[in-house]
C-alpha cells in the first residue's frame, strides 16, 4: 500500500551508461529478474556512499577496497534475493569470484568491478548462478534498460521506484535518471536501501562526492522507517560527461534538478515504507544548531507513541510534546515551542494555540500527507526529515513472514 | 496480559509512613480511587528523582521547587488520572492550591508537600475535588494502607505493582515497601511511570540521594518500552528512621534487599508494558565502557525489527547484529562478537557458531522469558536492560484508545 506512489513508465537513458537485467537462479521464480549490471563508460567519474554499521555486508567491504584502489569503477553488479551480510571472510571470497568472472570477461580490473548484494542474510552467496548469467549479461546490455534494471534490485518493494530528469544546459540536453529499493519485507528482513543515479554531465570526481555527500543528507539520510539502519545501505552517483556539459556545485539548475531526483527517490522508500499508511514531513525550526533540529526531528520520527498517532489520524499533541521533550538536546525552552498540523497551530509558546480545536487538528491528521512543524524560536537552524506511520501491518510483515 | 506479574496481596507497613486512598472525582468511575496521600513522619529523609524531559509537568516542576527550599517533605499528594502537564502557569498554581490545603489543614508549610499526577495531559487539573478530599484523606491515614495506595496511583495498568521485603538488621526488623505505575494506556498515552518506596531504616539524607541514584540507574533507568520518556516520571526515596537502625551503602543486606524492591517494581512495569507478550532481559559486556554496552542493549530493545522478532519467537539473529552494528557507539569490532539466546550461542566472533540450529534458536525464542547476551569480547564493561516485545496489541492500545 505504497502512499501517494506510482511505477515509472518512462526512464531517460543516460549516454554512457547501458544497462542489463535478468533472471539469474538467486530467487526461486524465473519471471523474477534477480541480477542488474551497469557499464560505466571509460572516463565517467564515480561517487559512493555506504552504510555506517559496525556490521557492513561483504560486498560493502569489498566496494571499499576497489574504490581505495582509485581505478575507475566501470561495472556494478547487483543481485537481490541474498544481502551477503552476516558471511565474514566466506562472504568476501564470494562476491570476489563474481566480481573476477565479470573482470575476466571484459578485459577490465577485478577492481573497477563494484557489487551489491540485498535481501537474505546469513546465507552464503549463490555465487555459481551469478558467475554463469555473466555472458548473458553483457550480451543484453543496452542504455535503455533502466526499467528492467529497477527490476532487478527490487527485494518485497510493492514498487520499482526510479526517477528521471532532463534538463538543458548550454544548449545540450543532459540526463539524469536514479533508481532505489528498499522498505520492502526480506528474509530476515531489514530495510535494505540501495540507490543508483547516473547523469551524462561532466563532473569531477571529487565534486561529485560531495555532490553526493550533499544531496544524500538531505534525502536518503533524512529518512526513517523504524531507526533500524541496514548493513547493505549503499548509493552511487555516476557522471560520464558523454553530454559534453561540465557542471559543479555552483550550476544551480543541474543542482536543484539533481536533488530533485533524491529527494524523490527518498520519497518513494518512504511512500512505500513496510505498512505505511501515511507520508510524514516533519520540519524543525528556530533550532540552536542543525544537530538540534536533525536530533528532535528524527525523536519525532522514530517514536512508536507518534507513529501509531499518526496510524490512527489521531491529533494527539501531548505525543509530539512528549517526543520533543526526550529528544537528546540540550537546549529547548517548553515555553517557547511551536508545534503546527499542515498549516494548523496547536501550540504556542508551549501552550495549546486558543484558536486550536480538535476538528482543526483532526482534519489535518486524517491526511494521507502530513506536514508537522516544530519552531523552538531559539535560533536560526532547521532540519526536514520524511517519515511513514507505524500500523498493524508494520507488525504484521516483520513479525508473521516466516508463517 | 502482564507476563510473569501478579497483583501483591500482602505489603509490609512501614513504621513512619501512613497513607490513605480514595476516589476524589477526577476520574469518573466512583469504584475507583484516584487520590493518595503519603504522610511520612518527622525526623525522615527523603530522596528524589525526576524525568529529564524538557517538557516536565506542573508537579514535577513544583516538587524540584519544594526540595530545593530544603524542608523536610511530609506530604506526598498523588493524583491519577491527570498529568497536569501542557498546562504551563496555570498547571503551576493548580498544583500549588493543592500543596496549599493540604498545608493548611495539617500546619506544615508548602514546601513540606510534594504534588505528582499522572494521566490525560494537556488538560486543566481538577483543583476543587482535590482540595474537597483533603480532610477525609487526612482522616484515613493508616500505616496499613499500601494496597489501598498502589491502587490510587494507578491508571491502565492492567495490575497494582507494589514489591515489600523485611530483613533484620541489628537484631531490628527493618521494612522496605515500594509501588510503582506505568506502562498502562492513558490519553494521551504516555508511558507514565511513578515510583514511591519507603524504609524505616535510618538513612543519612545526602546517602539516601546517592542510594536512590543507584538503585535508579540499574531499575527505572535500565527499562523500556518504545523509548518515549514521559514527562511526569517521577521516583521518591524515604527513610523514616523509625526502625532504629542506620544504615548507608555499605550495608550489604539492606542494599541488596533494597535493590531487590527497586529491581522487581522496575520488572513489574515491563511485564505489564503495552501489549507486552515476553519479558525480555538484554545482556551486553565485554563493552570498552558502561556507555557503550547501555547504548548497545538500548538500541537492541528498541529496534521495532528486534522487537517485532521477539513477538513472533522469530530467531532471526540478523536483526540482532542489525542493531548492534547501528548502536551510536565509536568500539565495536563485528569479528569479535558473540550472542547468545539463553544459553544457545547464535554466533561466535561475529559468525554463525557451527553448532547453532535454527531449533535451538526457536526453542529459546519461543519462551515467555528471553534472555539476550551480547559478548562485544572488547572490554570489562557491561549493562542489563529490560525490555518487551512489540504486538499488534501495542499498535492497537496506541492507536485505537479513542475510536
Amino acid at each position: 500500500m505504497a502512499v501517494g506512489l506510482k511505477a515509472p513508465t518512462k526512464l531517460h537513458p543516460v549516454r554512457g551508461v547501458r544497462l542489463a537485467a535478468m533472471h539469474s537462479g538467486i530467487k526461486n521464480d524465473p519471471a523474477i529478474r534477480d541480477l542488474t549490471l551497469l557499464e560505466i563508460a571509460s572516463g565517467s567519474s564515480l561517487a559512493a556512499v555506504f552504510t555506517q554499521s559496525h556490521f557492513s555486508a561483504a560486498p560493502v567491504q569489498l566496494c571499499r577496497k576497489h574504490l581505495a584502489a582509485e581505478s575507475m569503477s566501470r561495472y556494478l553488479l547487483i543481485n537481490s534475493g541474498n544481502a551477503n551480510a552476516g558471511t565474514g571472510a566466506a562472504g568476501l571470497r564470494d562476491a570476489s569470484e563474481c566480481c573476477d568472472a565479470l573482470a575476466a570477461k571484459t578485459g577490465v580490473s577485478r577492481e573497477q568491478v563494484l557489487p551489491f548484494s540485498t535481501g537474505v542474510i546469513a546465507e552464503p552467496l549463490p555465487v555459481k548462478p551469478i558467475v554463469t548469467a555473466v555472458p548473458e549479461l553483457l550480451d543484453r546490455l543496452d542504455a535503455d534498460n533502466w526499467l528492467a534494471a529497477v527490476e532487478g534490485i527490487m527485494t518485497t518493494d510493492t514498487l520499482p521506484k526510479a526517477v528521471s530528469v532532463q534538463l538543458e544546459i548550454e544548449g545540450q540536453t543532459v540526463s539524469i535518471t536514479g533508481m532505489a529499493k528498499g522498505s520492502g519485507m526480506i528474509k530476515p528482513n531489514m530495510a535494505t536501501m540501495l540507490a543508483f543515479v547516473a547523469t551524462d554531465a561532466a563532473i569531477e570526481a571529487e565534486t561529485l562526492q560531495q555532490m553526493l555527500a550533499s544531496m544524500v543528507k538531505s534525502s536518503f539520510n533524512s529518512i526513517t522507517v523504524d531507526g533500524d539502519t541496514s548493513t547493505n545501505d549503499s548509493c552511487v552517483l555516476i557522471a560520464t560527461g558523454a553530454a559534453e556539459v561540465r557542471v559543479d556545485q555552483n550550476q544551480h539548475s543541474f543542482c536543484q534538478a539533481m536533488r530533485q531526483v533524491f529527494d524523490k527517490l527518498a520519497q518513494a522508500i518512504i511512500r512505500d515504507a513496510e505498512g505505511a499508511t501515511k507520508f510524514v514531513e516533519i520540519n524543525v525550526e528556530g533550532a540552536a544548531s542543525e544537530a538540534d533540529a536533525r536530533s528532535i526531528a528524527f525523536t519525532i520520527g522514530e517514536s512508536p507513541l507518534v507513529k501509531t498517532a499518526l496510524f490512527a489520524s489521531d491529533p494527539n499533541w501531548g505525543r509530539f510534546i512528549m517526543a520533543i521533550g526526550r529528544a537528546p538536546v540540550s537546549q529547548i525552552d517548553a515555553d517557547l515551542v511551536d508545534l503546527y498540523l499542515g498549516p494548523v497551530r496547536l501550540l504556542h509558546q508551549g501552550l495549546p494555540d486558543p484558536e486550536y480545536s480538535e476538528a482543526l487538528g483532526q482534519a489535518e491528521m486524517s491526511r494521507e500527507e502530513i506536514v508537522v512543524r516544530v519552531n523552538l524560536n531559539l535560533g536560526n537552524a532547521g532540519a526536514r526529515i520524511w517519515t511513514s506511520d507505524l500500523s498493524y501491518e508494520y507488525v504484521k510483515i516483520n513479525a508473521e513472514y516466516r508463517s
